[in-house]
C-alpha cells in the first residue's frame, strides 16, 4: 500500500491529490503516504453501494452475521503487528496499551456474534389471536427488530482500534445487519487502511455484498457533514468532540428525512470524595485516583476531570499529595497537534477565571512531541458555582479540584452540572445511607454511577452504559459500548395476521431459532 | 366547572381571557366555555412542578406508578357517561366508538399497571465481578432502566381519550414514572377538562404529587413550541398532522439541549390487492375495505388511503364495486373546520393532477355539520410516479386506486413510497412464495406489514407496533401503541461496584422482585 485511498465497496478511489498525511507524535514528522477529502461523488458511490448492500444483508440471519464478525476479528489478529506498530507511530500509544486494545476490538466483535448466536436480541414477542373476541376477533400480532440501514460510522482519535474502523460503533452496526461507511480519522488514517484492508478480506472470504463496508478520508467537517446528509444513510455513530458531535447532529436535523445522530461527545467525570474517606485512606486513593487521571496521557471520555471534596486540612493534603504524584510522572505524547492545541485554549481559558490556581503543570511541556504537562488545578465551590465555564473538559493529562465550604455547597455544584459520562463516589461503608441523595443525583446525571472505584477502564460487558445526558452525549437512551449497543441500529416491525411461511424465523409459531420471546405476556423459548 | 382553565399541578389557572370554545361538528354551535392559549408564565409553572415532582416520583417503585395508573383507570370509569356525552357534543364520534374507546384508553392504562407488577421491562442486565481476571479485576457492572424526565404530551384530535390526556403516550410516560404535562387538543377542550379532574383525584388519593400532572390549554404552535422548549422538559409525545409534528421536532433540535420529539404524523397505508384475490374473492375484499376506509370518517392515521391492483377487468370491476358501495353511505360528520378545510385542500391538489379522477364524491357534502362525501380517487402506475404529491395523505373517508400496467409498475410505486406506519398485502395462500419481495420491500417501508387484513382498528397488545420509518413518525425505533411504548421514557444507568444497599431493588443480588435479568450472559429470575 503506498497511497492513500478510499476504500469503497472493495474498490479503492482517491480522485483528488493528497492534502494531509499523517504525522507522528512523538516526532512530529510527516508519513509518505498522502491522504485527500472524499469527494462528493465518492461519499455518493460508498452510499448508494451501502444501500445496495443493505437490500441483501437486512435478511441474512444472525448466524451468517456472527460468523463474518468472527472473520474480521480473526482477519484483524492476522494482521495485528502491523495494526499495533502503525498506530504506534500514529497516535504514541504505545504497544502495550494498543495490544490491549487491540484485544478489545477483536473480543467486542466476537461478543456481539455470541449475541447473535444466542438470538434473543431481536425482542419477539407474539400476541395470538382470539378468534371468538367480541365485537371484533382479536388480530395475531408479533414483533421483532430489523436492521435499521446503512449507518455512518466516524472513527475516534483517542482509541485506533476499539472506537474507530472495527470499533463498537462498527461492530454493533454490523451485529443489526447495517452496512456501515466509515470516516477515518485523520489522526490515524494509514491504521484505518490496515483495518480496511482486513475487513475487505472478510467480506470476501465471508460472500458478503462489497458496500457492506466503506471506508472515507478526510479532515475537518465537509466529509462528515455529507455524509450524514446523504439520503442512503440512516442512522450516525459518533465519538469525539462535543463540536464535532453537535456539528452532525445538526446537519441530519436539517435532511429531508432527519435521522438520529448517536453522537459521545465526553465529560468531566464528577468525582466525590466524602471527608471520612480522606481521612481513613487518602493516599492509597491519591494514587489510584493520579493512574486514572494520566491514564492514556488523560485522553479519555472517562477521565476524572472534577474532583470534589469538602475542604479540610486533609483535602489540602490530598491536593498536594496528588500534585507531588503528578508532577512526578514524566509527560506522555499527546495525539496529535489539535489536542495539544485544544488543550492549551480550554486550559488558558480556565486559568483566566478568578480563583483557578495552577497547582501544578499548566504549559505544553519541553518536548520534540506533542506534549502538556501533567496538571493539576484548584478552586473553591462559590467560584466553580459562579463561573459555568469551570465545567469545561480539559482533554488532556489535567484534573480539577474543588474545595467545597459544605456539604450543600457541595450538592450545589453536583446539581449545576449539566450531563455526564460518569459520576463516581468514594465513601466509606458506614457512609453509605447518608450518601443515598448523593447517589440519586448523579444517577439523574450520568450514564454510569461508580462507587469506590475509577472510570477509565470501560469494561466491556453485557450490562455496559457508555452515555448519558447531553451535552455527554445526543441520546442519552443509548450506549455505545456493551451488547445494547446494537438497539442503536435496529427498528421493531409488527406483523399482522401473516402466514407461518412468512414470517421470520424468529416469530415462527415453533420458535425454530429456540430464542427467548414473550408469548401472550410469558417470557419463554418453548419450541414447536 | 364553567371556566376553561388550565390545570398546573392541581391547581386551576386563567391569566389571559378566553379566546375560543369547544364547537359541536354536527351543528358548529360554539360551547359557552371559553378557553384561553397558556402563558409563558403558566407553562413555566407547569414545567417547573413537573421538575419538582419528578425529584419525587423518580424513585417511586414499579408497584406504586402501577396502583395510581389503576386508580386513574377507575376514576375515568366513574366520570366516564359525563366524558362520552360530552366527547360526543366535541366530536360527533358517537356514543358506540366513544364508548369502545374509553374502554380501550383504561386498558392501556391496566396494561402498563400489569408491565409495572411483572416488572421485567427495566430491562436488569448483571455481570459480575471477576476479582482475579489479569491484568485488573473485572468490575461488577449492573444496568437497569429508570424514567427520562418531565414529558410533553401532545393530545390528538381523533382518540378524545386514546391518544389524548389519558391517552397512550401520557399512560407510558407514567408507567416509566416520567410527569406529564399535556398540551390538550383545542378541538375537544371540555373532554380534557374532565379527564384533567378525574386525573386530579386520582393524584390525591394517590398521595402523588400534583405536579405529576399538568393541562395546558392553547391553539396554534405558540404553547406546544414554548412547551418543548422549556428546559423542564426531557422528551415530547406526539400525535397529529406532519406540520405540527415537525414544528415540534424543529422546536426541539433548536434547544441548547435537544431532547427527543416522538411524532406519529399520519400515513397513506398502501394496500395491495393481487389480481388472484380480486378474481377469487373480489366482493367480500371490497366490503372490507370500503368499511376500513369509512370507519370514523376516515380519520385514522391507518386508513388505507392507497389501493394498488394491477389493471385489469377484475380491477375495474372492483373499483366500480367500491364506489357503489362509499357512495351508499351517508357521509359522516368530521371532527372539526380545520380537518374539513385540510380535506378540501389535499383533494383539490390530488384532483388538479393529471389522470386522477374523481369515480365518486370529492366535494364537502350539503350538511350543516363539518362534512364531506365519501370519496374515491382513481389513476394509473405511470401518473402515480411521475407526480409524487400523489402519495399525500387525505386525512378523511377517503382512498385513491391506482392501477397499474404490471408486476413491475407495482414494485416500482411501493418502492417511490415513504415510510409508512402500515402496508397490507392482500394474496391468495398459494401466492405466498411469490410475495416475498413485497413483503420484504414493505417491512422496509412501514411499522406494520398485514397480511389479508385492514389497518385500522389497531389492536393494543404487547406485540403492537404503532410507527414507521419518516415521514410516519419522527422516530422509527420507537412504538406510540402496545407496551414497548414505555421505553421512549426510560433511559439506562449502569451502576459498577456498588454496594447491594444502594441498588435499586432490581439489581440487588437476591433479586427482591423476582424479575426476568440477564445475569453473566443468560435471562434468569432466580432469587437469592
Amino acid at each position: 500500500m503506498t497511497h492513500g485511498e478510499h476504500w469503497i465497496a472493495g474498490k479503492l478511489s482517491q480522485q483528488v491529490p493528497a492534502t494531509f498525511y499523517s504525522v507522528n507524535p512523538r516526532t512530529r514528522e510527516q508519513g509518505s503516504i498522502g491522504f485527500s477529502d472524499a469527494t462528493g461523488a465518492e461519499i455518493d458511490r460508498a452510499c448508494a453501494a451501502a444501500r445496495e448492500a443493505f437490500a441483501v444483508t437486512r435478511t441474512y440471519s444472525a448466524a451468517r452475521l456472527a460468523d463474518f464478525l468472527d472473520a474480521v476479528a480473526a482477519k484483524i489478529e492476522s494482521h495485528k503487528d502491523d495494526m499495533i506498530a502503525t498506530a504506534d507511530r500514529e497516535t504514541a500509544l504505545g504497544e502495550a496499551r494498543l495490544t490491549g486494545e487491540l484485544g478489545r476490538t477483536t473480543g467486542q466483535l466476537r461478543a456481539f456474534a455470541g449475541l447473535l448466536r444466542e438470538g434473543s436480541y431481536v425482542g419477539a414477542i407474539i400476541d395470538s389471536a382470539l378468534p371468538d373476541r367480541k365485537p371484533a376477533p382479536r388480530q395475531d400480532i408479533r414483533r421483532m427488530l430489523h436492521p435499521i440501514g446503512p449507518v455512518a460510522v466516524f472513527a475516534a482519535s483517542n482509541f485506533p482500534f476499539a472506537f474507530s474502523v472495527c470499533g463498537g460503533d462498527t461492530a454493533s452496526a454490523w451485529a443489526a445487519g447495517c452496512p456501515v461507511v466509515v470516516k477515518a480519522h485523520p489522526g490515524h488514517p494509514e491504521t484505518a487502511q490496515l483495518f480496511a484492508q482486513a475487513v475487505t478480506e472478510a467480506l470476501s472470504d465471508s460472500g458478503f455484498p462489497a458496500g457492506f463496508f466503506s471506508l472515507l478520508h478526510g479532515t475537518g467537517y465537509e466529509v462528515g457533514t455529507r455524509l450524514v446528509q446523504h439520503e442512503a444513510i440512516s442512522t450516525v455513530g459518533f465519538t469525539g468532540s462535543f463540536g464535532g458531535g453537535m456539528a452532525l447532529y445538526k446537519a441530519a436535523a436539517q435532511r429531508h428525512q432527519p435521522i438520529p445522530v448517536y453522537a459521545e461527545m465526553g465529560s468531566v467525570n464528577p468525582t466525590i470524595i466524602t471527608q471520612k474517606t480522606l481521612e481513613t485512606r487518602g493516599e492509597a486513593l491519591a494514587e489510584g485516583l493520579v493512574n486514572s487521571v494520566l491514564l492514556g496521557a488523560g485522553q479519555f471520555c472517562t477521565n476524572p476531570g472534577l474532583v470534589l471534596m469538602q475542604d479540610s486540612a486533609e483535602a489540602r493534603s490530598f491536593v498536594h499529595m496528588i500534585a507531588e504524584k503528578v508532577s512526578a510522572r514524566t509527560p506522555q505524547v499527546l495525539l496529535n497537534a489539535q489536542i495539544l492545541a485544544g488543550l492549551e485554549k480550554s486550559i488558558a481559558l480556565t486559568t483566566g477565571a478568578s480563583a483557578v490556581t495552577v497547582v501544578t503543570g499548566g504549559q505544553p511541556a519541553n518536548e520534540p512531541g506533542y506534549c502538556f504537562q501533567n496538571t493539576v488545578l484548584q478552586t473553591n465551590g462559590r467560584d466553580f458555582l459562579a463561573q459555568p465555564g469551570l465545567a469545561r473538559e480539559h482533554f488532556g493529562p489535567v484534573t480539577l479540584l474543588v474545595l467545597c465550604s459544605d456539604r450543600d455547597e457541595w450538592m450545589h455544584v453536583l446539581a449545576a452540572l449539566e450531563g455526564q459520562l460518569t459520576a463516581s463516589v468514594h465513601g466509606e461503608p458506614d457512609e453509605a445511607v447518608e450518601l443515598v441523595d448523593v447517589l440519586g443525583l448523579l444517577r439523574e446525571k450520568a450514564g454510569r454511577v461508580i462507587w469506590n472505584g475509577f472510570p477509565t477502564g470501560v469494561e466491556v460487558v453485557y450490562a455496559q452504559q457508555h452515555g448519558g445526558p447531553f451535552p455527554a452525549t445526543t441520546a442519552p437512551a443509548t450506549t455505545s459500548v456493551g451488547l445494547t449497543a446494537v438497539a442503536r441500529f435496529l427498528r421493531p416491525v409488527a406483523y399482522q395476521n401473516m402466514p407461518d411461511a412468512l414470517l421470520p424465523d424468529a416469530l415462527k409459531m415453533n420458535n425454530p431459532l429456540g430464542i427467548w420471546r414473550i408469548v401472550n405476556g410469558e417470557l419463554t423459548r418453548a419450541t414447536g
